[in-house]
């Protein structure tokens, strides 16, 4: 198993949209709105490394409303 | 009481407009114009906690023209 | 409850130590050495606001090793 | 008057001390612990612009445990 | 005399139009593309800091095209 | 010869063409999509520094669906 | 195989040092000393995603005189 | 000829130091102590590009009290 965090910043008025549709995905196991530096936070669990990269790239990159995201790799497997 | 401190980057042509819509919050204590890395920082005081994250998703997510927001939360409550 | 999430740096040759005490507080949840931008990443949850402020007083701002602190609080309570 | 923000980062330990010391200047007109990405917000006033430049040389710069200052000039004199 | 250095981001295709309308500023005494983590850097200097912050107020945050502005003011007046 | 990375972000439905577009310039070494805190890192070779600035001055900043150019010069030449 | 490129900062007077044992690891495949955010960037190759973890848990984050290790994971695996 | 603006942060206390050190270098044709997000700004013009970064290993990289040093590249040469 692989665990990523995604820290996220969305455009001001699409945070609603990007949440709800992350939230379908069943690859994410915890999505939180926060304040701070970002406004979602999202913990993604896949069976190992390639696996949540793809998912990123076909799930996350394609998604409007998001201005930027960050990508932190948890160390174990 | 709680208070939480807003640095905020607005679209260059938009920073007039945001800050004459956030100063019309009574909940906004103080609100300035800046120099640095940041073009407006606001000062909030509202009861609680659940009060000023309900007053940040509500009334400064919903703004058109703002592009970042970083929240910092004041210590004491 | 409140949850907060905490992007911690650490000096170079501290990790293991920081990692091996805050993985001793009940209150931290879930606790994950990460790469990217940051050394760990500790998720807090306590019964409210204020408590959570006072455990990252009390426990982590008098921890040895950690060279950063970033709080990023979750919106819901 | 001259107004800026100073977003301070301190070393981990050396927190209470160096907040100790800013509360007792009367230049610092509010000073606020606080959870986010900085560890203390010290607002201070000045009758002008040279002013608040020697402030910060003469009493901030030279307080030890002071890992980062960040200085924002507020735009109304 | 107050001297203030702006680093500043375009958008991609602006960077051009941006620098050219910058440089018929006579308050503007110094100006670079860069490689770096910035587009452009500007050195402006005026009689003392309120005329500089107008400057900035009045002639840099309405120009289109320009993503952020970072100021940076020297200490010396 | 002279060594420059580049460390991009692009708009989010804007990767697969920026970098399908970066592919085919000769003297872009290596481009690698990444996870991080960055989307797209290139390295680039020229002759010498001149030619390298030319470059990203006339290829690069040309593109669309850039939002941010981060260069990174190697020391060696 | 699994690509990472580390984005590195080091103690101003152990830069020397630390290239001269990163240079020694046969899982740096590129290393060079930049000018821009960061000191060094190191390209690593290693069979895979684990392996590269592994590798900078024991190999990166031991080594004195480095202040912050930025992980950036290529997406081809 | 090639000019680089170096963005400097120094160990709060050794801020004078440092100033007075880089002030005797003949490369360094502009030198200012700052406020916003770094400490000093220097520019340093030299005959060319390799010229440059050696002077920023042999003098800049080997002073005692600079925290970080970010480089940023003027396009002409």
């Amino acid at each position: 198993m692989t665990k990523v965090y995604l820290l996220l910043r969305t455009e001001n008025s699409k945070l609603g949209i990007v949440k709800a549709q992350l939230s379908k995905f069943e690859e994410i196991k915890e999505l939180d709105e926060v304040f701070g530096r970002y406004d979602l936070i999202a913990k993604i669990e896949t069976e190992n490394s390639p696996a949540i990269k793809r998912f990123i790239q076909n799930k996350i990159r394609v998604q409007e409303g998001i201005k930027s995201i960050e990508t932190v790799f948890a160390a174990e497997e």
